[in-house]
């Protein structure tokens, strides 16, 4: 008989005294045929399990089968079972209480990083999938299964291996890091969920215009937000943060202090000091996110939050950027004092992560991989964004700007004011070249009229020939006057 | 030299048109290292570095650190490069703003799925890991390796071919549904998030005694929750529900049909039905959550809320209970009206999961493994099962009942009401048997006295024994009479 699932029949256990008769069963079938309850198509128990489940004899069972295919119920299909007859009379249910859509939230966030062919995506910020190390990964798997190959649990905190190498590596960047403080998240998207869901305060500070997962993530969980005006080309006005954080007196600032999501601006040293003063002053908790580190080289680092306010700030950093992002591997460094609250909102969340990629990134790690590739990636990063900014330079009308990252993957584009940057994706989309709109970076108004130029996912080539065809375009609209 | 990492140095660029000196950057250094941005051990830029960076001669770079070494601010370090020296006398930073504990909530989960060896673990609700596929399940990951290798993306939604799989399952099993309807999570709890963190309306009803990290998730989210009761031993008393679902007019009702965590109860199909009238009458939403739903079996399966209801239920499952629970892998199934808010509700979360683990299971069920596997467990848990149950019949007290749950990983061992289950625990903790205090389960007072005992995870032999270890340390304790 063939394996085509049945459904099992709940017939009401009258505490086994009470040997159900063929009619009994015919009439129960019939119930459930006509109520809609055992639909058309559905495949019911084999007699031998009736048999078996409800302790009646075979011929008992076959004869209410028989009874029932007779009525038109049921139906018998050679070599795969008895199921509920197609042509049956029975009640077509009506589609019960449309429950669920109109008590969502939808938070209205585009899908998927999936790449179209034959496009130029200035608007990514992954690295070119070419630069990944795809089989050195595949090694580390192939190394994990081997010994001691898949393990059954996970440890709600993260691959304690893991963890050790993602300690020793920031104590090498100047933090004071302790494994039992870091617990590995689902990309740097879970780490910032845990921190905003078990904020009690929540209000958070960010600056604007910023990455807009976190703004809209914030938001989605109740938070109230507050921008922190930041401009690549003049740097951050303190005395304007300062009032801003007094008047609002959020319990966290979210600040992204190297390579900021979109403008690519960097802190300056002084910025990052004034920053920690006025968290001791004010009150308010500071989450570091440092997602472009990595990418200014293997070996050279910049000053952090973390590294100069110690155990009180929250740092989140995330493999995604420099590894596959299809691995889904970050981290967020806490303290005694947080961790508790932080590895119970994980647990909340997803209870724990998958082990098997965890233990492979420990791998990677421990053959010195991730510091080779980063070097690797970094020389050729580093040859795109001179050809970037040289491309920029040669190509671009007057009037037009861009920040000088000098690491990350992307620097920020600044066009005329009289230029309508939906106008410029429309004619760009035509031409291939893939750019996105910068509207979900900012709160509301925006002081800046651009977007996010990459020049790690594209070729150098690739660059070349979008910027020219951006700059084509760009003139092309300046000069029809409805720019 | 060697791969020490080092700090970037972050000079102010003034232009470009001025061309640091020795003095300036002696300056320059001193107040970093004394102000303590540049901390003791931190290793400072290599002079060839500083000379590209700043536009200034190599014998400038070294003759500032030469003046800084003199003056006990920097030392070298053979093959390792220059350091700020230990012995410097710089101010140490003191602590910063404490910025965290008391601004965060702590959900206060017990936080790890870790076994002990040597004890007896009644608690668990994962099945024994010797059951498990791990070669089947390395097979596959290898598979998925060589061909196509490691994908540098995620679909946001989940991949594409286990969406399909695993529609094509749950259509076999009378429910309709389309694979664009399925959204893979990481664990049936992401699955619950995603749900709780969309309702507009935060209420939510669920049995009592109930999945406690249910209860908690939804409690953390900002949800009323209101409690249903349960009674394993009665069933459910149906106008006593509708009297508490029209009281408190939840949004959302998250049911466990069948094999209820923790009682092991299976909804008859008139209380699936008389749920499914109220939800239309009084207009909630209902998550059904199937956890214990393959345990029955590879090919038997019972009727659920998804198939008698159709696309107003919201499906939950999960891998994780019947393969690795290391693999974090589980679904929704949504309907067209609800998928846009849940997709975005699970990019806010996580982004995306694991693309190797979702192409690993793919895999694991295109070569229709996971029903060979699945008829494999379930043989051997009906025979663990069977062998509970005799054992419990053989040496339990008097007063004490169970309930037969005839599938899933557990069921509920009820106590006289004189038995204090917290001393029970201690006294069974000294022997080595691990049960869990129900407390969690239940919202506030308990119309239960008992515990969840697993049939999964210990041997036969090793719940043979337990199970006689919990009967006589409660007939001790009944004995005492400080039961």
């Amino acid at each position: 008989m063939s394996r085509t699932p049945y459904v099992a029949i709940n017939i009401p256990n009258h505490g086994g005294e009470q040997r159900l008769g063929c009619e009994q069963l015919v009439r129960h079938f019939h119930e459930e045929i006509t109520s809609g309850r055992l639909r058309p198509g559905m495949r019911v128990p084999p007699v031998r399990s009736l048999e078996q489940r409800l302790g009646i004899s075979k011929n008992t069972a076959q004869a209410a089968y028989d009874e029932l295919a007779a009525r038109g119920l049921l139906e018998s299909r050679a070599r795969s079972g008895v199921f509920v007859a197609k042509q049956t009379d029975a009640l077509e249910r009506g589609p019960l209480y449309a429950a669920s859509p109109a008590l969502l939230h939808n938070a209205g966030v585009i899908p998927n990083p999936q790449v179209p062919q034959g496009r130029v995506r200035l608007d990514m910020v992954f690295i070119d999938p070419e630069l990944l190390p795809r089989e050195q990964l595949s090694d580390c798997v192939r190394s994990v299964l081997a010994n001691p190959g898949l393990k059954p649990f996970y440890d709600a905190q993260g691959h304690p291996g893991l963890r050790a190498q993602v300690a020793e590596r920031l104590n090498q960047r100047g933090m004071d890091v302790d494994p039992e403080d870091v617990i590995l998240t689902q990309g740097s998207q879970q780490a910032l969920d845990m921190v905003a869901r078990s904020l009690k305060h929540k209000v958070i500070a960010t600056e604007n215009p910023v990455y807009s997962f976190a703004r809209l993530l914030f938001a989605n969980l109740g938070c109230q937000t507050v921008p922190l005006t930041l401009d690549p080309f003049k740097g951050i006005d303190l005395d304007e943060w300062e009032e801003v954080l007094r008047s609002h007196s959020p319990a966290l600032v979210y600040a992204i202090p190297n390579f900021q999501n979109p403008t690519g601006y960097s802190y300056s040293t002084r910025e990052l000091e004034k920053l920690l003063e006025l968290s001791e002053k004010l009150g308010f908790a500071i989450l570091e996110d440092d997602w472009g580190s990595d990418m200014l080289s293997g070996t050279e680092y910049r000053p952090t939050l973390r590294a100069l306010g110690g155990r009180n700030v929250l740092y989140v950093n995330s493999f995604t950027k420099k590894l596959l992002p299809s691995l889904r591997l970050g981290y967020i460094v806490a303290s005694p004092e947080t961790r508790g609250a932080l590895l119970a909102a994980k647990r909340l969340a997803t209870l724990g992560n998958s082990t098997l990629i965890e233990a492979t990134l420990a791998e990677f790690m421990d053959r010195g991989y991730y510091d080779t590739h980063l070097n690797r990636v970094h020389a050729e990063l580093d040859v795109r964004y001179k050809a970037c900014i040289e491309r920029l330079a040669e190509v671009m009308p007057e009037g037009v700007r861009f920040s000088l990252p000098g690491g990350g993957p992307t620097l920020w584009l600044e066009l005329p004011s009289a230029v309508d940057v939906r106008k410029l994706q429309e004619r760009l989309q035509a031409r291939n070249v893939e750019i996105q709109l910068p509207y979900g970076h900012f709160y509301g108004r925006q002081h800046l009229n651009g977007f996010r130029v990459s020049y790690a996912f594209p070729t150098r080539a690739a660059i070349h020939d979008a910027l020219g065809v951006v700059a084509e375009e760009l003139r092309a609209l300046l000069s029809d006057g409805h720019a």
